[in-house]
């Protein structure tokens, strides 16, 4: 008998590996599809992968300023698709290879949980198996959803994975549908490649969610217009119809696109159809789980987009260490109070603590702290000087609550601000802080000057 | 009579320049040269400049793994120094324009301290003028050394304010002599335009300053090797001979090279001869300051490199802001604990706090955790994952002490160092703080979990 079974090996299955094995458990791992899951395979690798070459497509103009004339250049998505399988191949095998090394059974298949020590594995040579564990952990991630009438094919109409591990050639023309983050990211990504891109959102901003501002969503709005990327708000797809050639998409604007491809970016549901002993679901299908991670049997366990916390790969990673934490002895509960927000898009888009929008919303007293790049000289020199920080202090106290950085190296720079927030610092001691000069960094300098100082202006 | 009189608008003068204005001072500034001082003008800013023209330039050969087919490109430097002169036009302007709106009268000439109140302008226009001042800001910076017979000429021996400020077209090889933070970088840049780079190395290692580790220096100079960079260590230059087209430069181990320029970057002295009413300097010319950066005349004040404190823009503002804020009567002083130290070479070098070369020196008990860039997820997917962090810990109470980091973003992610040293973050606070998936801050998780969970192998 295992002392731990993991069923999926996405970021939550891989770091409860990680760390189960340092504590010396005898785990095994059941995965059907690739090691490493969506995250690795079909979502943030892939995706920031072909954001570094929409980035630097974008840079390929400004490359004279440095003295390098590149301006013959041209652009092949298939060599882009081949240099992705490499990087992600690379990395793949690098967890391959240490689960070999560390001699780790890994049952190839579909895992079913059906008694609390007990996971049958219909394996995907056809035999099925049965394995015992003291304690499961489901890692299972989530599934895209469909939306009216619109059900992916792998054809005509795609999910994000199908774009990201098997399209190695591109359409001309894509309709997005959904202009959440995955929406954003991508269709900034196929804009950049060349494709004519259109992002249909139902409401009436992008990136429409509690914890992007939407003085944000304003941003990017604008910034995807300069893209020529058309995005079309407050809208729904009404009708479609496949024909040979291309595909009609009848908006409920009364617009008519005609594109080669439909992107669904609507959203994801649970991969929770994996017991018959009746583990608790909520009525979307998460699996309902303590702060323990701890599902209705104690020694069943679950992380990542199986239960109804934000679907981050890294909210999966740290739900699996406290899983494993409390398999091990050690109680331990989540806390999901300072998780940062990143989109990458055009640039870089961060956000953790609480939103204006949210701060003004609660009926806090805040007053706010702003910069642009403009000035930066980091940025300057890297041609990278659009974008801006906002911060957030409450009026009386001046401890930051919450911030946002919109431009180049936002989604490094906002463990900044999470940490400014989780040690409580006041714009003062933000101020203070010696940052290096020149980095982006120093815009925190600037972005908390009015508030500690009085104003320039 | 002005509240305050601004000598030397570098970035201490500019940093107290923007903190008495918002306090309402009446400043006045004298600036010989141009506004921006060193820093922006021919320093950091167009140091910074080219590296990202370096690093572009390095970056070349692997954009094909993204589609883009860029290999027919040409470097012409001249374009380049156009580009910066652009950059560093636009910032300069900025700070100009922010001066006139706020009709702070600045004196171009050259400043000297003749009565505790007053400061004599030598000005640009060959007039005179005595203004007055209840306090006095010396921010006058430093000035290159010369070694060994070579003094610069502007014309075959030059300073690095000469190749960053003038030159527009590049030498075909070049003897740098000095191998710290400003040979190293500009001969990597350098190297990367297309010049013949030897650098010439007094000590036994690149970068031999206390702040660096040996290890540090070990892997500059493998990564140097591989840029073909020629390092002379332990060598010094024994006599050179200018001819009408080369220069014949013999060294002490006996090579001889033939090179167009010599650049030399052996360290820089105060910028200290400014007054006739006895402010103190100690023996290398450095004023005399105590820790609210007064002279020994209460009302004069001293920041950046002309007091003996590190050489560093970040430091200057930082002492300038001291030095208002004592002016304003807010008594302060300042505290050099926790400066980051930051290198741009084919990567970035950070390094803040204790180093492990030091640590081990003063006989502390320390464990260290380490980390490479190899599989970080976000450095695979903009291949730059070459390089390393390592952390420094009180080997009883897990502490942090001190880290460095070798690689893409350090000059940034050296914040979240430094900050975790002074909160006394333990390795399990950094361990398991959370980061966002993918980013290159993720090493931070990769560093601590030996420290932190035990030893995976």
């Amino acid at each position: 008998m295992y002392d731990l079974i993991i069923i999926g090996m996405g970021p939550g299955g891989f770091e409860a590996t990680l760390l189960s094995l340092r504590k010396k458990l005898n785990i095994a791992i059941v995965e059907q599809s690739k090691i490493g899951g969506n995250c690795l395979n079909r979502a943030c690798i892939p995706t920031k992968y072909f954001w570094t070459g929409a980035h630097q497509i974008s840079k390929m103009s400004i490359l004279k300023e440095y003295g390098i004339l590149a301006d013959k250049f041209e652009i092949d998505f298939s060599k882009g698709f081949e240099g992705k399988e490499k990087a992600i191949t690379f990395l793949r095998k690098s967890l391959s290879m240490l689960l070999k090394s560390k001699k780790v059974p890994v049952y190839k298949g579909y895992g079913r949980i059906i008694d609390k020590n007990k996971v049958e594995v219909k394996k995907n040579d056809g035999t099925v198996e049965i394995i015992e564990g003291k304690n499961i952990l489901i890692s299972t991630g989530s599934i895209p959803i469909s939306v009216g009438g619109l059900t992916p094919d792998g054809e005509n109409i795609l999910t994000t994975e199908d774009i990201l591990e098997n399209m190695n050639t591109l359409p001309e023309e894509i309709a997005v549908i959904g202009g959440g983050v995955a929406g954003c990211e991508l269709g900034y990504v196929l804009s950049k490649y060349g494709v004519k891109v259109h992002i249909i959102e139902l409401m009436d901003r992008l990136l429409p969610s509690k914890e992007i501002s939407s003085e944000i969503s304003k941003y990017l709005l604008r910034k995807f217009k300069q893209n020529k990327i058309n995005v079309y708000l407050n809208t729904t797809v009404k009708q479609h119809f496949i024909n040979d050639e291309k595909i009609k998409v009848e908006l409920s604007d009364g617009n008519i696109l005609n594109v080669d491809k439909i992107l669904l970016t609507v959203g994801r549901k649970p991969n929770s159809d994996i017991d018959e002993i009746g583990i608790e679901k909520d009525d979307k299908g998460f699996i309902k789980v303590n702060k323990k991670m701890q599902t209705n049997f104690e020694n069943i366990y679950a992380c990542g987009d199986v239960v109804n916390s934000p679907m981050l790969a890294y909210v999966a990673s740290y739900e699996a260490k406290i899983a494993v934490k409390n398999i091990l002895g050690k109680e331990e509960e989540v806390n999901y109070d300072l998780i940062p927000y990143v989109i990458f898009f055009a640039n870089e888009i961060a956000t953790v603590g609480i939103s204006e929008d949210e701060a003004k919303k609660s009926g806090l007293d805040i007053v706010t702290g702003y910069y642009p790049f403009t000035y930066n000289e980091k940025a300057v020199d890297e041609h990278e000087n659009d974008g801006f920080v906002k911060l957030i202090f409450d009026k009386e106290t001046k401890k930051i609550l919450g911030g946002s950085i919109v431009g180049t190296g936002a989604s490094e720079m906002i463990h900044l601000i999470q940490l400014f927030i989780k040690e409580k610092y006041t714009a003062e001691k933000i101020h203070d802080f010696i940052y290096f000069h020149p980095s982006l960094s120093e815009i925190f300098i600037y972005a908390t000057y009015d508030v500690v100082e009085g104003k320039l202006f």
